[in-house]
């Protein structure tokens, strides 16, 4: 199949080199013109505007578009006209459900199909073979299922219905993501306060092996264990991208218990806290009620 | 190597079968006769009594122990003037570190070796391969490592060292479990609350084939949902045996923050509740100062 893939960034390229692999034809498109020489240099076609991406592509045309949520919209504007009834624009990022419903009947109206697609399996599974979750029309599934079928480990697609679902589900997948790293770093953080020296890298190993809390999670951890055996050399500041708080905000509109999840959302916002204003006015409290001493700054 | 296995239950009659698969001399004992005879077909020797399975074994003895917790004692009790110095028991069920640190030391006294083995992977794990995390002295280590290296999964054993560490590690990897579970739980918990309809079966599925969530507990959750599409047929009733209270325990004499495997654990107790008496002082304080309804029973 030919593809128009928008947006070569670390997932975006990999996943150029995956479809490259399987057969198809990729028409690249990215503002930063390194990475669209790098890729030609696997076989893709470069493509310098959004123009010259569409011209390359036949009718029904399909274009992968995999870039930060917060720039779709506008390449949106700009590719959208440009495009004819019928064509197929795939919408690969980490959006918020709610916005690939509303881009799902904004391109409705001029005849173009939107699909949304969750990604997950990081840039590994980017380039060798990813997970994906995707909605949107059945019809236009129907054209472009060999491309996941092709670029996903197996059984590793699901056609998840209609807009929108596809997005829903990545981010109540990563929600669960929050809530079981969370869960394995707490567990590794009780044994490094333990009376026990434990090896982590050992630990997550047999951890791995055979028991109940086996998972890719944790052969990520022992891998990052094999490389630092403490962590020493980071610190313990949790970022976070978005799908974890969607996915709470979710839950609190639905009215649904999600505690789990929603702690580990909020211990990671404390991780980013140097000192707390909670802290403070705690400290401050026992002080006027009990004379409990107060650290001074 | 000749092996004294003392119960037989779900997990010792599995354990059993897979040491007499790996060419070890099996002598078993259980309270249960029927299991004896059933394990004697496979190739054990049955003993009747704790005597007949001591004088059954060569000295340096090893006697592999799975019983409920509860009931261990009990049966070293009987057991321990049996033995002679130098014969291990190896303590393979779910007890409490500081109670198998107690142990050590007590049969440290007549110069036994006491191991505590942390044991996962199920009874499925118990047969085939199992997860093994064995603390004791490494003396006795060098003995009995055949056993756990031959019965385990490959890479699914681990000498943790010091007694206790075994066992500490098991009540970790537990309290680890029981927050992943959670978070698995609540994400399902919001997708059956979504707009959307989506075949949990497959939902599973996908998340189990190349996404950063594919784990054990996700083939599970998979393999539950095709035997009952939407989990009719069961309630939401989450028992616990003990490993994630003591996680949670641990982690406050530690002072450790664990929300996440404390609240996975809070709210299995509150799945146990049909109501709460927090429910019926928050509805009333409501009432009091609001005049909001309260629902009569």
């Amino acid at each position: 199949m030919k593809i128009g893939l928008v947006g070569l960034g670390k997932m975006g390229f990999n996943i150029g080199r995956n479809f490259l692999d399987h057969q198809n034809d990729v028409v690249a498109f990215d503002v930063n013109l390194e990475a669209v020489k790098e890729l030609e240099q696997h076989g893709a076609k470069g493509a310098f505007s959004y123009k010259e991406l569409v011209d390359s592509l036949e009718t029904p045309r399909v274009i992968w578009i995999m870039i930060p949520h917060h720039v779709v919209d506008q390449a949106l504007s700009e590719i959208t006209p440009l495009l004819s009834e019928g064509d197929i624009v795939i919408e690969a990022g980490n959006s918020h459900y709610k916005e690939s419903i509303r881009r799902y009947n904004e391109l409705k109206e001029s005849g173009i199909h939107f699909m949304d697609c969750g990604t997950s399996g990081g840039m590994e599974g980017a380039r060798n073979g990813a997970c994906y979750m995707i909605g949107g029309d059945e019809q236009a599934w129907a054209v472009v299922e060999p491309i996941f079928k092709h670029t996903s480990v197996e059984k590793g697609y699901l056609y998840t219905g209609k807009a929108g679902s596809g997005h829903y589900l990545k981010m109540i997948h990563n929600g669960i993501e929050y809530g079981m790293m969370a869960a394995i770093g707490e567990g590794f953080e009780v044994l490094e306060k333990s009376e026990f020296d434990f090896d982590y890298e050992q630990v997550a190993r047999v951890w791995n092996n055979g028991s109940v809390i086996r998972s890719w999670l944790m052969e990520l951890t022992e891998n990052a264990f094999s490389k630092d055996a403490r962590l020493d050399e980071i610190k313990g500041t949790m970022q976070s991208s978005g799908e974890g708080k969607w996915t709470v905000e979710e839950a609190l509109n639905l009215q649904t218990a999600t505690p789990v999840i929603a702690m580990s959302l909020l211990m990671r916002y404390r991780s980013l806290e140097q000192d707390t204003f909670t802290g403070k006015v705690v400290a401050a409290l026992r002080n006027e009620f009990g004379g409990h001493a107060v650290e001074k700054k």
